[in-house]
């Protein structure tokens, strides 16, 4: 890591953090996503982190040294924990005095860290030497099916006489998923077996799947809940909301086409699903937060509980990447297999939110609500291999000469995400990255 | 309580504490189910308990007063916690020797406790005197599908020409449900708002649900888990389950209707779930193991990683009473709705978990399986109003002179489960109780 620290320099940098100051730094100061870290081949405890721009800034070694004078006892507290849970849980001026105080510790003209080399050891750590865990422990985590083009394009796979079911554009559908296997990036996701039925004359099989997919997504980490009995209004929405993460939905098309009816995804969806590890926090967002696309002419009007207060949608950039175990063998560059945007979903994550305690049901700090696969309305667009090659119609050419219309073992699927725009900071998701490990 | 202390009486009798030996207790000395409670109207933190008669054994008193000589180190730390789960990781071995230590501290012939009243009143607690805590932090819960009459019953009358898909009786159908929302038995249920579509010929609206229903189902808890991407084996299956409560998947059934496709049951289930406090342990329901019933000659084989390896059905008999709150006013004793029994389910507990962890899906201990509704192949044993009152068609005679289809505000139904059979001592759950409060 380089460091300014002259006077002169630093009054032109928004850190002394010189990576973060890089135009292309998904983590410039502006951003300061939180995470949790283990110093790599330490036995330490996992930490609270901030991301700031090639480096890690142990958040609970500056509660430790007195370095962030500002923060209050509550969010002291809530930072020296192992998980970001309690912190999820404080809320907006918590977390918006967490923010001001991390930014007057990394502007570039405060010289508390940026002088003192002792302090800086202790408290930065570069991103290459640390593990990168679970944000929080997921209590409960929720998948949605908010872009009405995945929903058009696999519904008319599946159901070509009726693709887009009545509900659809009356409420957020989703469905409870599997906490248990979610995974930071990086993580490797072993090929499942599962019982398939390849031949619809014969009976099913239990083997490896053959059809294995990514559903590329983004995911919201709950803050405050709601008590068990009540609900969210709308306008409160954004409140609940800690902030966001990108999120590969792995998924066994076999599996899911035999067993997903009437009860839905189970076990083809069950066995992995990755997340990256650093939570942009909504504060970050904040110049990237437009109005949802307008619904069309034909569309039907939204009930009352659903009607949006504000601007809640995020004009956030998606990407697929791929390489193959043979490309990266030869030192190729991954692939990109899609681009697309997060403003193209039906629903916001505010109607998400407010949907699912519309029942009563409690959500609590730590969970996690995915958006569903992000597909535009546009071919390059769409954020599924299912999608892509057109349910395997479609091959997909690499650049090592072979084709794929579902994953092969030794892929590795990279999801980024980024906003950027003139006169704003480009504020970054980091990588959501995972390699397919062979059947066993 | 009453104790006999005489030498000639207890010599006779099973336990010393007396309400154990009646035959008609759900807790005698053979049961001996874990929970979690906390002393009523104290600030204490929640303890593991054990159920003897009517009466609470505060586990971990016992392990201080180091009057459970014989029970391992790690048994003794697991048990003095705040939930089941460490208890649950623990494993057989474990559980067998706490089981053993715990029926040697109960009998009938030591005095330990029997003849000490001060150490008696700081480890027994009337259970009038107990606030029943859910036994387990939950991570994931998963409902299967397991009664073919049930899922026959509602395939019929949603989809008439279709009633029970391809998959069913080659896989136990299952989802993911919501484990924020489980309560403990007595907790209260709040009338749950939903988006309806009771006109088809008209757009939806949010309100309350005007078909609430129930549904009797049994529930294990999983013992030690298994590594995400590795698999549980038939043969293994039973060491991962701990034990079994009672389930009670309170259910809109018009909020269900409306959402379900193509992605399952979300809403209309996620705002309670009630589960009985007592666990009972696969050792005390060991002399009710059968095996499952045998397959019809139209079924298809099972497939070999589903492949029964021994007994793992359970002949539990189960109950469903209703009182109105006129009822319950006029002191009117619970009719009962419905009895049927655990063995009618088409896939076992065993199948539900290997069918579970065969994609490598992680299950962790305190994980919660419920059965699915336990309905019968008579109308006696229909284990839902949908069904009993066949969608409404057949209203429900209720002893107070009114009418049911589906549940009204100040209805407290009561699910009853237990074993008995000649020989062999009765093994009971206790009660799964919850009064349904008017939407707010």
């Amino acid at each position: 890591m380089t460091t300014k620290t002259t006077t002169t320099a630093t009054n032109n940098l928004p850190s002394w953090v010189e990576s973060a100051n890089d135009a292309t730094c998904d983590f410039p100061i502006q951003n300061l996503p939180l995470g949790i870290f283990r110093r790599r081949g330490s036995g330490d405890e996992p930490r609270v982190a901030v991301a700031i721009g090639d480096q890690v800034l142990d958040v609970q070694a500056c509660v430790e040294a007195r370095i962030l004078p500002d923060l209050s006892p509550e969010a002291a507290c809530a930072l020296s924990a192992t998980t970001l849970n309690g912190f999820m849980a404080q809320g907006r001026a918590c977390w918006a005095g967490t923010r001001a105080a991390l930014t007057r510790l990394l502007a570039a003209d405060t010289p508390t860290l940026r002088d003192d080399p002792a302090l800086r050891d202790r408290c930065l750590v570069s991103m290459t030497d640390a593990d990168m865990l679970l944000p929080a422990t997921i209590g409960d985590y929720t998948d949605f099916y908010a872009s009405v083009h995945h929903a058009t394009n696999v519904g008319s796979m599946f159901r070509p006489d009726n693709p887009l079911l009545p509900n659809y554009k009356h409420l957020p559908v989703g469905y409870h998923g599997r906490s248990s296997s979610i995974v930071p990036s990086g993580t490797p996701v072993r090929r499942p077996h599962g019982q398939l039925r390849p031949d619809d004359a014969a009976p099913p099989v239990f083997g490896p799947s053959r059809l294995l997919d990514y559903e590329m997504e983004m995911a919201v980490f709950v803050g405050p809940g709601n008590d068990q009995g009540g609900r969210v209004a709308m306008s409160d929405a954004l409140d609940h909301i800690f902030g966001m993460v990108i999120l590969n939905d792995w998924s066994a098309r076999d599996v899911q086409k035999w067993e997903y009816q009437p009860l839905g995804p189970f076990n083809a969806k069950n066995f992995a699903t990755t997340v990256s590890p650093w939570v942009v926090t909504l504060d970050a967002l904040e110049p990237y937060r437009v109005g949802a696309p307008p619904r069309g002419p034909d569309d039907p009007p939204v009930l009352e509980y659903l009607q949006p207060a504000g601007n809640a949608a995020y004009d956030i950039t998606v990407e697929v990447y791929l390489a193959s175990q043979q490309m990266r063998d030869a030192g190729t560059e991954p692939v990109r297999l899609s681009r697309g945007n997060f403003t193209d979903m039906y629903w916001t994550v505010a109607q998400m939110l407010v949907h699912h305690a519309s029942t009563g049901c409690n959500l609590r700090p730590g969970d996690l609500l995915a958006s569903g696969t992000v597909s535009g309305p546009t071919e390059e667009s769409r954020g599924s291999m299912l999608e892509l090659s057109w349910r395997g119609q479609n091959p997909i050419e690499l650049p090592d000469g072979t084709q794929r219309t579902f994953l092969a073992d030794g892929d590795e699927v990279t999801f980024r995400a980024f906003c950027e725009k003139p006169g704003a900071p480009r504020i970054g998701f980091g990588d959501c990255r995972g390699v397919i490990l062979p059947a066993v």
